[in-house]
């Protein structure tokens, strides 16, 4: 089944002690799409100004990504600029340009309506609404966020996250959110503000699942080497749904071997600048850091 | 088979913004030996004061922890105060009254020097090498550290982790022993310092293993209350070892399960004030929470 996917389509110029790299595709929507895309079909929701390089639609094109909800308009595409310290944990921006995503408004394409999976990457919450509005009849709908979204628009997030049925933050939201140091106690808080599978991102530490089953302990993928974190945590939220989608049955029965997939392809993700490293990645590959991350865990 | 256990016994005053507790049973080889015995036997090497109360030589002959090592000096017993900050990951030592440690020099009692399986607890590294010195022939050599040895002690370290089958560290130890960011890469240079099993712990993101299987990772127990950590990666070390000199067959066929089990009993030291809940708990509430975190983790 396919999945739907809005949120940031992005060029990001990405600082480390030991790079500089200009105007890399990025954006919580590319990461989750290219992320979703090994697992099955796609349809990407978003927006670009006039000079979003071709090679970037040829890369969502090699994807087999739907870009029939990707909007050209008049002006410049979103640009973040970010620069990481050496420890590849603290990331500081450098440069937020809106561009065209400042007027962003979407009207899906009919053949959208119907996608049976949703995936409200990180963007404002009132674009995540919007698209949902136009959903026919989702079969699961997920979405991210970020600090942002709880500063200056908690309460459209807060009515959000009523209409989720799984809600994906990392473990600093997810205390911002709560006022809850304690990430147990945190999650149950969050269950009561509306969704049934409640994610939270712990970065190299993994992530933790709380839904109708109770709670799992989901490992990161051990990495030697770190080159870019960016887009990480979409990775990880796009390669969770793009599996769920393609996987028969319920929920229940995959949604652990979802994370694991998701936390596989983020580290992939992280292992290269932007989509560099992931748009090389081959489902084999992934399989087979899934595998190992079950013989890293089994005792 | 029998442990052999060397550590601080000791009085901790601990503060935390709910309570405030005196002289409690504290000291990393209490903790580890509490820990082990609910696994095998224990001997126990270590000094105390005069003032030592009657109440906690009962605490550790309830669990039938050999005290023929144990020795009372002329002095006070070691006291430690600390007080915790609201997450409790935060800890700041109020007073550090070394009392009879400051001239501990223990022979070992003759039926010690037999044990196969020897915990070097959290100590001045000098005072490791000299029990080890007095050890026959150990099958299994484990010690725990802290970063005061790496600032004050760091040659003696250096030349004990080449007497070692396993260094146990916490992860900024590891960075700081290392100066190495990425556990997995500081892993790999722990090795090259000695030990060819090397365990960092991660507090409540559990701890992970590297060994001559390759990588494992431990999960943490998941608790939504903390009370008290004093003594945790102290009880976490105590159950792997207790565990590991109870289990028959070799050493890498039981190590991750024994990791396993040492976090299960470090999340039972944090529910209570010292060893105030360790001492109230069961082997089957422990194998009960075992049993759980491989439901936790299994997908």
């Amino acid at each position: 089944m396919s999945v739907l996917i809005v949120g940031s389509t992005a060029l990001d110029s990405i600082k480390t002690p030991k790079a500089v790299n200009p105007r890399l595709l990025g954006g919580s929507a590319s990461h989750a799409a290219v992320a979703a895309s090994f697992f099955g079909p796609v349809k990407l929701v978003g927006v670009v100004g006039e000079d979003f390089p071709q090679r970037y639609v040829q890369l969502y094109k090699r994807h087999r990504i739907d870009l029939r909800g990707l909007q050209t308009l008049p002006g410049k595409t979103f640009h973040w600029a970010g620069e990481y310290e050496a420890n590849m944990n603290n990331r500081r921006t450098l440069k937020t340009e809106l561009g065209v995503f400042e007027t962003f408004n979407p009207t899906l394409p009919e053949v959208y309506r119907d996608a049976p999976f949703v995936l409200l990457a990180n963007i404002a919450p009132a674009l995540q609404h919007h698209v949902l509005n136009q959903m026919r009849r989702p079969r699961f709908v997920a979405a991210d966020t970020m600090d942002l979204w709880l500063n200056v628009a908690l309460p459209d997030l807060l009515k959000l996250l009523k209409r989720l049925d799984a809600f994906v933050l990392n473990d600093s939201e997810a205390q911002q959110l709560t006022g809850e140091d304690n990430v147990f106690v945190a999650l149950k808080k969050i269950h009561r503000l509306g969704p049934k599978y409640v994610v939270i991102k712990q970065g190299s530490h993994g992530s933790i699942l709380s839904g109708p089953q109770g709670l799992f302990i989901c490992p990161a993928y051990p990495l030697r080497k770190v080159v870019d974190p960016t887009g990480a945590g979409d990775s990880f939220v796009g390669g969770m749904m793009g599996y769920l989608a393609a996987a028969k049955g319920p929920i229940d029965r995959h949604i652990r071997r979802a994370m694991t997939y998701g936390s596989v392809v983020a580290s992939f993700c992280c292992e290269g600048f932007g989509l560099q490293r992931m748009t090389r990645v081959t489902r084999g590959q992934i399989d087979g850091r899934v595998k190992e991350l079950e013989r890293l865990t089994r005792f």
